[in-house]
């Protein structure tokens, strides 16, 4: 039953899709006697908060109710927030249960939510599909615990380790199914990466298709601005990374936003840090080998997602390069794994952390 | 209930393994009013048919018994055999219904002892655990079809399709439930065979261990018999392919049975034929990535089994080289497919062929 209320929460919390950055999404639902009575969600940023809007638009009495709502509520006033705590208002209304998605890993308020309601006699539950709920706001969570946007790498490969044959030619690799599974996850992402020759091989437009939307905001990484202006993606009004030295440079041919980064070679926290200036808070990379190598080696991922199609190649392009690692026992591994079969191709999720965040008991 | 007494046929079979080659292993279960009233099964080479061990031990009147085996039972005699044929004892019994696993590959019967019981108004059926009852005689059933033993590929990588390490090193890429399941392969193949590489950096034993049994015969190719006679498998009596142009070179301190081929370079072909000489009528091979892409190349291989496990290496050596193929539509596919997830590895099995033999309706 909590379970099936949570996802209603969660549900709900999504209307805030885009407007609410850098804060995250939150839905609250008020149920009692097994009844939904209530519900609301942060709406947009600076409006009020989830469980705020639930209970204002509440008209019965909220004793003995219980509260579900995906994140941790409030607790506290502190500098730059715009709203006073939910923790009061849930004290007051009457409600005397809560459950929780997730703790909220801003460290201003993390816990004190929860413990908060525990001393009014509140009785907490915290975790009812915190998987889920730690996936709607993967960006603020990686804001708030790591300071960069979330990043996720895929690839889709043969079974013997192939993106693509020695000529270049990778389409297709992986299965109708497998491909527009990928674009339900470009439709989780505010942006979307490629390298540049991935750009120059392939010509991707990097939307999404087969019905998912939003397309997450295409992002270029072109130091000498060497990309031809007459690629998909400069329709698509994508964010453009260059070098400095290329200020003299014509840009009216590519439509986009240019940022300009010292040097010509670019560390990938310069990206992130930017992307995250520009409310990019969850970052979509979709290969080619080089910029996939670069994430990895720099150990900057969050998650990993493997089509591994039942063919085989031989020879051809690897999905990653030099890792520096020597023996079998120092390879990457996972902390947490999902694996499923689709039409014989594996694919693989692996995760870099755990997926928990509850509070210890 | 047919699927329950054709396990029990199946298992009764394999108490010939080892002594009837190259024969099929066969075994006959004979069941009236749902009991077992008879078996028997093929003993050893020129010894009697299965179906007529478990006619000849019955003490009970056979009239609307039904007969099952994993093979279908002989029709005629043709040259070289040795037993008169089944189907005439089976429709004189007074036997009304004949169960059969798979129908005989051997071009000579194939197909006839079906037609021959239906003929005398009884009633078959075909196929019941088809695919159990081709694997207990997949060396009898290459040989019948394609002329060579059963080629199975097996090898352990990470899920970016490394085998080892850039330094060598292999142990472990797999996990032990993994390597436990190799071992239970090699208990049912005659042969096994690794690269000369293999056998210089890994020095395997190449027996089946976990339990497992029996250990399949071990082969050496070594044109010019370089390899270590202090390698283990030297204490296995492996075969031992090696150049006519060695004969001059003491073999004392290697204990083997030397097998000696023209010229220094030699083709599988070659290999596979004097296999099948010796006995040895299904091979599986583990390796290494010169050996392995030699059989696809060559597309000599039956079944291809991959384990994949949940971890990256990076740079590192691929399991298949060079297969000339330009394009991922031109890759290497299987006709049948199946998959596990076990510990978070992904255990493939691809076959060549439909594991189908039924006759045509």
């Amino acid at each position: 039953m909590d379970k099936y209320f949570m996802k209603r929460a969660l549900d709900i919390a999504l209307g805030g899709k885009g407007r609410v950055a850098p804060n995250p999404l939150v839905g609250a639902l008020i149920v009692k006697n097994k009844k939904i009575i209530s519900q609301g969600y942060h709406e947009k940023h600076g409006g009020k908060h989830a469980e705020i809007n639930a209970i204002d638009s509440c008209s019965v009495p909220l004793n003995g109710a219980t509260l579900y709502c995906n994140l941790e509520p409030c607790s506290s006033l502190y500098l730059g927030k715009k709203n006073p705590p939910c923790c009061d208002r849930i004290i007051s209304s009457g409600i005397s249960r809560v459950v929780i998605g997730q703790i909220d890993p801003n460290p201003m308020v993390s816990g004190k939510g929860v413990a908060r309601l525990k001393e009014a006699g509140i009785d907490v539950i915290v975790g009812v599909l915190e998987k889920e709920a730690l996936e709607i706001n993967m960006g603020y969570n990686s804001l708030m615990e790591k300071g960069r946007p979330y990043v996720h790498l895929k690839w889709a490969q043969t079974l013997d380790g192939k993106i693509a044959a020695n000529s270049g030619k990778s389409k297709w690799i992986s299965s109708q199914t497998c491909r527009a599974n990928t674009h339900y996850l470009r439709s989780k992402y505010d942006g979307i990466l490629v390298g540049r020759t991935t750009y120059e091989l392939d010509n991707p437009v990097l939307n999404t298709r087969y019905g998912y939307t939003p397309s997450p905001r295409p992002i270029v990484i072109d130091p000498l601005l060497k990309l031809s202006p007459k690629l998909n993606v400069f329709k698509r009004n994508p964010v453009i990374f260059c070098s400095q030295d290329t200020l003299e440079v014509d840009r009216k041919d590519r439509k986009g936003e240019y940022i300009l980064l010292p040097g010509r070679k670019f560390q990938l926290n310069q990206i992130l840090t930017s992307l995250k200036e520009l409310g990019i808070n969850s970052l979509f990379v979709e290969g080619g080998r080089e910029l996939l190598t670069q994430f990895i080696r720099d150990e900057i991922w969050d998650r990993i997602t493997i089509y591994i199609a039942p063919k085989i190649l031989g020879d051809g392009m690897s999905p990653i390069g030099d890792l520096n690692i020597e023996t079998p026992s120092k390879a990457i591994n996972f902390k947490h794994i999902d694996m499923d079969i689709i039409e014989n191709h594996t694919v693989f999720n692996g995760y870099r952390e755990e997926l928990v965040l509850c509070l210890p008991e």
